[in-house]
């Protein structure tokens, strides 16, 4: 099965969860808003002057210039937070600052490098408009106005607009539990001695790292053995979260124990992709949970993370695909692909120049040390050096 | 001043924080390693199978074809995680497992693939060079390999590295602590009940994100009134953190007591850029500590935190600069530029147009309904309808 194919089934068969939290704003930057924040009240809650200047009525500037200024008097002066209780009559103005309210008979601002102060009375040196430098009663955000909708994610903006309104706590979905285990009896937890044929269980933390940028909850669930009945009890308990992603399995009879497990309990909707790294990726539904068997090699295992894996999270938070960061680099050597699968790449970028940092699918380095990846189509034989290239970035 | 200029005097004057902690390895993604990470053994640790099927002798699949297959006795079974005790002689073999240690007398596996298993015998029907389908001891990590460098950022890679490497927790540089004040006598907290002529307090929430957002920590410290001696302390407290960045003092008066109380206790970089939205931004050192002061507006203190304050927290924090995202769309509607600086100007995209979303710079909505913002340069007057723009995502 292609690359496509794969996302669309996985997009297919996941929906966002609809279970919701209260948090407060503090903590809501990157959270999916679950229902409509509406305005209680207009932003700004008054007509607001938008300059440093003199409120005034234009109608008394009209015709003003620097050599026949128009004379008005200064009856008070309005700082940032005050309120002018009196009202400006024709050919009045008060001083007023950024922020404050228009005055009460003011429909203009005059800003200030237009005028000249002359004791009680102020030189206006420019005509202005009815309106001109203020900003209206509610010309940001209206009262009833739905200001961030659900489903949107709560950007450094969209928290201000937020703030605003004095919204101090939203509803946001919750974010996805997704439950991580290791398969593999010669994987062993970090802490421990290892025995001769044991290695580190290296997956579970990438995983981890990959759930939480996504927007999930990772939950590790440790190491399971290569044993049918461990095996079942384990896909029993992930169909209990929102996502199960179990990895490992690298040698053909646990694989095939794993997918007759996920077959025997629910479905199995793909098992084998066209990509390489990554071949043995599966994917199913166990009690309507989606269950991710992911490549036993660390390389494997990240890269499908990335690829297949992320988009999953995020269907599942409710946040949206992710946008990659790419640059486009010179190819640093000659790259033979002759898998017949779609290969991802993994690269070093150096001044524009990207070299291939691949070792082995086994190889965690081969990530590591990469700073992107390109991909290489199912047809494509070879890039050439110096062919121009695309590294989505890591 | 320009924008490059100012971001070059912003990296001449910080420093990257040199406080170090200890974080476990499950909390580290994303945080910049203070110490090299050195391998304490090799990875794998083992010469290893990186196939299923049989561990061999090259030498004794020498001229296997699949019409003249060589027979080789099978004396036992490896599974993952197992050792075989014994040693593999001449024309012997045993059946091995991915990730199974290469068995003693072996220096090859015959992939399961080119077998066919005749009861106590196998048929091998390839032959198989020295040292094929297995890992070598080491070949991913050697003992002594700095497998991550100090400075760097922990991708999930690296921290899957270190994970192989059973390191458990990891010495980073302290997160930055960034203090944030709102300063401002029309500025009210949350919460509050406003009077007339005052508002939220917006700033302190866009601020704290995009500081968390960038590697630092923040730390609200309230609203500063418009006042020498409020101001002054609250840059004196600001200088005892790694950066504090005041937004407001909308009004001249307000602006000037903050440069001038800056300048009192320190210096002033600049003052005054030639961007908009956002002008009024002013950079100093107060103690040896940067201090930025930012527009009061909310989009335009959000706008100048995005260009000029992001890459001073990255800088801190010993983050490398952020790749920007950006799309490619075409502009929906003419756009006139007249400000003689350069200008960001918020759009939203839809279907690959964009579409100007900038009301005010007093206006929250205008970063808040952004999905990003075109930079139009100094010297441009007019974007046409179905121009070609590269769109900054937010």
């Amino acid at each position: 099965m292609d690359r496509e194919t794969a996302l669309r089934i996985i997009a297919e068969n996941l929906e966002r969860i609809d279970r919701v939290e209260k948090v407060p704003l503090e903590e809501a930057s990157g959270r999916v808003l679950a229902s409509d924040a509406v305005a209680a009240f207009n932003v700004p809650p008054f007509d607001r002057c938008a300059m440093d200047g003199y409120g005034v009525k234009a109608q008394d500037t009209f015709g003003a210039t620097g050599f026949n200024p128009k004379r008005l008097k200064v009856i008070g002066e309005q700082h940032a937070g005050e309120v002018f209780q009196g009202e400006i009559g024709d050919e009045e103005c008060i001083q007023v600052a950024t922020g404050s309210p228009l005055p009460r008979g003011a429909d203009s601002v005059v800003m200030v490098e237009y005028t000249k102060l002359d004791g009680e009375y102020v030189e206006i040196q420019s005509p202005v408009y009815p309106n001109a430098n203020t900003s209206p009663e509610g010309a940001d955000i209206k009262t009833g106005d739905a200001v961030v909708k659900a489903g949107e994610v709560l950007s450094p903006a969209k928290v201000g607009a937020l703030a605003a309104l004095n919204i101090q706590s939203v509803e946001v979905y919750e974010r996805p539990k997704v439950a991580i285990y290791s398969t593999g009896s010669e994987i062993r937890p970090l802490g421990v001695d290892l025995e001769p044929g044991q290695i580190y269980d290296v997956n579970s933390y990438t995983l981890s790292t990959v759930i939480s940028r996504n927007g999930c909850i990772p939950v590790r669930k440790g190491i399971v053995v290569d044993d049918r009945e461990a095996i079942e009890s384990a896909v029993r308990e992930a169909s209990g979260y929102d996502l199960g992603v179990f990895s490992g399995g690298s040698s053909v009879g646990t694989r095939d124990l794993f997918a007759e497990t996920v077959e025997g309990l629910g479905e199995v909707l793909f098992h084998g992709l066209q990509v390489k790294p990554g071949k043995p990726t599966l994917f199913g539904l166990v009690e309507g949970t989606a269950i991710f068997g992911m490549p036993g090699y660390p390389t494997s295992c990240l890269s499908n993370a990335y690829v297949f894996l992320a988009p999953a999270l995020r269907k599942l938070a409710g946040a949206p695909p992710s946008e990659p960061r790419t640059v486009t680099a010179r190819m640093g050597k000659r790259v033979v692909s002759s898998s017949g699968r779609e290969q991802f790449l993994t690269v070093a970028v150096e001044d524009g120049v990207a070299y291939p940092v691949f070792k082995k699918s086994g190889d965690i380095t081969s990530m590591a040390n990469a700073d992107g990846y390109i991909i290489l189509p199912v047809n494509l034989d070879v890039v050439e050096e110096g062919e121009e290239v695309t590294v989505i970035l890591l």
